[in-house]
């Protein structure tokens, strides 16, 4: 009797809880973990199938990026088509042809990789199968530290810039985003100039070309695109943020992302880069 | 006139000829490089969506797999659905529900993982995110040496059986296709039965579910299954074969995968393991 007493008397055990998932992470961030995506460079592709937004990384990709902001100006996207959606790998789209006459713009500078400095890479913290590979400014990338420089990686919905073979590095008017397991033999050799943030899902689920490396054979199964623009030039465009990569919050997250609870039973204690998914969210 | 004289009698310079591409040694391999697909591991659901043929490991997951069987043999999957497509992650499928009375079928034990003894592991020859990988008789796995056990990665195509919270394996009335990103952080967590040979696409492009993690809200927006049977029970069935990953083939594709040329700059001298894809084919 006495002894339950005792035990009655006791303080009650504390009530197991378990750790935050990455869901609950990013869903409590503070604000001060986020980095608000700048309006221009947010561009917004619209079909019926919805709205894809992609943020353009203009601190990798320059001239690439200034080349879309100038076809996407002209209004060359407008009318153009979702040509070519390949299992597991791609969805791309065309800009409408230049009219007739037009000069040929000149060949842009290869915007591969560049140099590390000027960039705060967060490491991965696990190995990569390809290169070293961390976060910068909300951007999963890798390095070569014997060359200095740095490259956006091809993980899912990375968005790139077609291209004919070498040296050829694409002018912008054909685009990519990346549907399936991460294409990193790309990486370098590709120019990477985004990811899609929003509306993905829609486009991703698009029928499978018909034709080789999933082209489709005739324009009628095209996706016509109604019309692209900056969000910097539409009154009360959405607005979203990306978490800030070097944020504590950033570091908890990655970790329960290598370390999974509730319904797994054995934790990867690790992560690869393209399985870490930067959050995103709208802006409120 | 002489030095032209003996330049023309010269012999002509050879033609630069590409190394072949990964597509290329497939098609090339000797027959000896394939391995059949035995007929009672080949699972072929039918839906409107078309055939996805399935090949099973019972290597890997033998109770699993019978339990999938029984389940085939009583009918149970013919008028199930698609129930969940989730965006970069899975297709999900379930059985119809058992008539009422059915005794509940005895827990299944794990099979996360097995022994590495017995397996013949080609290593994949790069680094691994999450454990040593390789390939084991046409299969992506990985391996533990400090434990000697090996498992099915779960990499784009790889098929597993849904389970409730642990200690809950599944009963095989649940089963799910992996149509994104490798969600390597499931290895050890499900496990999986095998994989897709055949037919993926078009359930890759189903559209994604309207509720949480995919899954559909209401049945109206199921994509039913016709039924689903075993090839062994077919007269006529399509055969198929997948390269054997001890040949000196697959190790030519493998280095091939690692060492993109053509349109490629810079090959990535390395390539990661869902990055690889076992080549499959219709048996002639």
């Amino acid at each position: 009797m006495i002894l339950l007493a005792l035990l009655l008397a006791a303080p009650p055990p504390p009530i197991p809880t378990a750790p935050p998932s990455p869901t609950d992470i990013a869903a409590s961030a503070p604000p001060s973990a986020w980095r608000p995506i700048p309006p221009e460079n947010l561009l917004l592709l619209e079909t019926p199938r919805g709205t894809l937004a992609i943020e353009l990384a203009p601190d990798f990709a320059p001239a690439h990026i200034a080349a879309i902001k100038s076809l996407i100006a002209q209004g060359r996207f407008n009318g153009g088509n979702i040509t070519r959606v390949q299992d597991n790998y791609v969805v791309q789209w065309a800009a409408r042809p230049a009219p007739q006459g037009t000069p040929k713009p000149a060949p842009l500078p290869a915007e591969y990789e560049r140099p590390a400095a000027g960039l705060t890479i967060t490491p991965l913290g696990n190995p990569d199968t390809y290169a070293e590979a961390g976060f910068a400014n909300g951007w999963p990338v890798a390095q070569d530290k014997t060359t200095n420089t740095a490259w956006l990686a091809h993980c899912y919905a990375a968005v790139g810039v077609g291209r004919d073979n070498p040296p050829d590095t694409g002018d912008g008017s054909e685009l990519y985003a990346v549907i399936g397991h991460a294409p990193r033999h790309l990486d370098r050799n590709i120019t990477v100039v985004g990811r899609v943030v929003e509306g993905l899902p829609a486009y991703a689920s698009l029928p499978r070309g018909t034709g080789d490396i999933g082209f489709y054979k005739t324009p009628a199964e095209y996706t016509p695109i109604t019309r692209v623009r900056l969000a910097a030039n539409i009154p009360g465009a959405p607005r979203f943020e990306v978490m800030d990569t070097t944020s504590k919050t950033f570091a908890d997250y990655k970790a329960a992302r290598a370390n999974r609870t509730g319904f797994f039973i054995r934790p990867a204690a690790a992560v690869d880069l393209c399985n870490v998914q930067v959050p995103v969210r709208r802006a409120k």
